[in-house]
């Protein structure tokens, strides 16, 4: 008998809990307007069985650029700031390169003129810093960086400048079955270090640039992988759908993106059968975060650019632009 | 009151199947041996809280090669074979091969010839017959194939030659957290079509030889994906850890596989700390399958190659060999 009243007791515990869940705002960090209606109608009508739109569990895929959409991406890319604040160690290594450009003015530690750097010369400090080593080695240095480096603006580590709305938007879609991916023009391996840790994602949801490794053995016959200066994926504007066909095989039914690099994600998407959800998240909140164009009159950036184009080919496609500064009530988790 | 018995019985019948579930042998198609003893243990030791090699959920990869490993792979990887067969309407579409070599000798249908091409000719074949099409258009054309072409020994679907012992192993590793992999040589898009149907193994869940895709446009603007003849991943011998890297990100629990292309992977799954199975399957079935070797006396072959140093190699790093032979007591779901 006390084991019938203890289930029953139980039952009435899952029932309420459930009924909490989902009489509970699933976006609280979302101000109402036509954003956070888009992502909510978009859930309901995939997932309602017996929905003209809804999609069966095993597709349903939904997909995030990370710089500018999940995380501040200014001043610069954190990755490209691990490689900068990563040249002391190298030049350590090899003392030879200490008088050699470009890693002798980036020792000099002036980010200003850092910030400047060609192309050519960027590349150059990416392959000392990214390639050569073993995967674990890699990984043990990315997470040692991730432990005590800072942004400058808010001098807090890259992990706390997450977006909240956007942290929910993940959890929401994941507790309605999706499974959520980033697919990033940052390099593969080094978001994997973090992203189980940051966003709930696991190393095989990361898709982003990726190069080649190496596969060989040590001197005790252990085998291991090595990084090489072989690009296998560049993981940007075309690159996005020809990732996500290679590393997921089914088109996203949502996706999220910032800038023009996400373009073609975006198109591919939307071009699906069906409910399809694209967003676009739009910096235009200097106070709290940053503003940055050209749309609507704002500068344009060497960094995540969001063109006029891509402005006009969202109105006319069907893609939801989401204000950080009228959407979002809380952009860090640290805000008051 | 009602809902309370109601309630009670739930649970009855809950513990009741539950227990049937932990009574059941989970690999009855395995005869007792040490290698469903190796299988039964690694399961139980990982997947027990407290156990000094329990893995975490997340960390639960297993990978499975497939030519040899799950199905049949003689006399001919199925995916030649539908290569091979695709030439027809190949030459169809383009009548100006008709007198071109290779393809005009593939059109007489004298597979003891066609077994011989040599490499650089057979390669003219998979080019014509695995890019140049749109992703949807060869997805559309390999399950065409898959629902009428047989295999030529025992007159059924490509889909019937699997070995019923290894879906065991795949549901019952996944009924215990582990996520299943398909790790093959054979190409990822052309297995990925009925992986799932097949397997019960999602589209990215497949990693195999991968070629990249063009990102275009069709005239009325709707993007699509074109399969090009660039090689992105030969997904073979060293190349498939280096793939699962690319892929997975992680380092398998257990491995499993039959040739010299899988070595590297079991190694590399064995170079890790804790508990790792890995496993080779040992083609010495003729009667109910095929024999082939060299190992133990029996004839080298073309197709998934088990050379005397894998043997050796098992051995000494402590594999586990599945005799089909001995530790199969029925091979596929048709056999009584």
């Amino acid at each position: 008998m006390n084991s019938i009243l203890c289930t029953g007791s139980l039952l009435t515990i899952f029932l309420a809990s459930h009924f909490t869940i989902q009489a509970q705002d699933p976006l609280p960090s979302w101000n109402d307007g036509p954003a956070k209606q888009a992502i909510v109608e978009f859930v309901q009508k995939t997932t309602t069985e017996g929905s003209p739109q809804f999609v069966p569990l095993t597709d349903r895929i939904a997909t995030f650029d990370q710089d500018g959409t999940l995380w501040v991406e200014h001043p610069m890319y954190s990755q490209v700031m691990y490689c900068l604040e990563q040249v002391p160690a190298v030049v350590k290594a090899k003392p030879e390169l200490k008088n050699v450009e470009p890693f002798k003015m980036v020792l000099t530690g002036d980010f200003a003129v850092i910030a400047k750097l060609p192309k050519k010369e960027l590349i150059k400090i990416l392959e000392a810093t990214l390639t050569g080593m073993s995967v674990e080695q890699f990984q043990a240095d990315v997470k040692k960086w991730l432990a005590t480096a800072k942004h400058h603006r808010w001098q807090r580590p890259y992990n706390d400048l997450t977006y909240l709305p956007m942290q929910e938007v993940l959890e929401y879609l994941r507790a309605n079955g999706y499974k959520t991916y980033i697919v990033t023009g940052g390099g593969q391996d080094f978001v994997r270090v973090y992203a189980k840790q940051t966003y709930g994602i696991p190393t095989e949801q990361v898709v982003g640039t990726a190069g080649g490794t190496k596969y060989g053995y040590e001197k005790d016959g252990k085998p291991f992988l090595t990084k090489e200066p072989r690009l296998l994926l560049n993981d940007d504007k075309a690159g996005k759908p020809e990732g996500i066909h290679l590393m997921i095989g089914r088109r996203p039914h949502a996706a999220f993106g910032n800038s023009d690099g996400d373009r073609q994600m975006l198109e591919y998407t939307k071009a699906g059968d069906g409910a399809r959800l694209c967003m676009l998240v739009f910096h235009d909140d200097a106070d709290r975060e940053y503003a940055y164009g050209p749309a609507q009159g704002l500068p344009a950036t060497k960094v995540g650019a969001f063109t006029q184009a891509l402005y006009d080919e969202a109105q006319k496609d069907g893609w939801t632009v989401i204000s950080m500064k009228n959407d979002w009530k809380r952009i860090f988790s640290f805000d008051e």
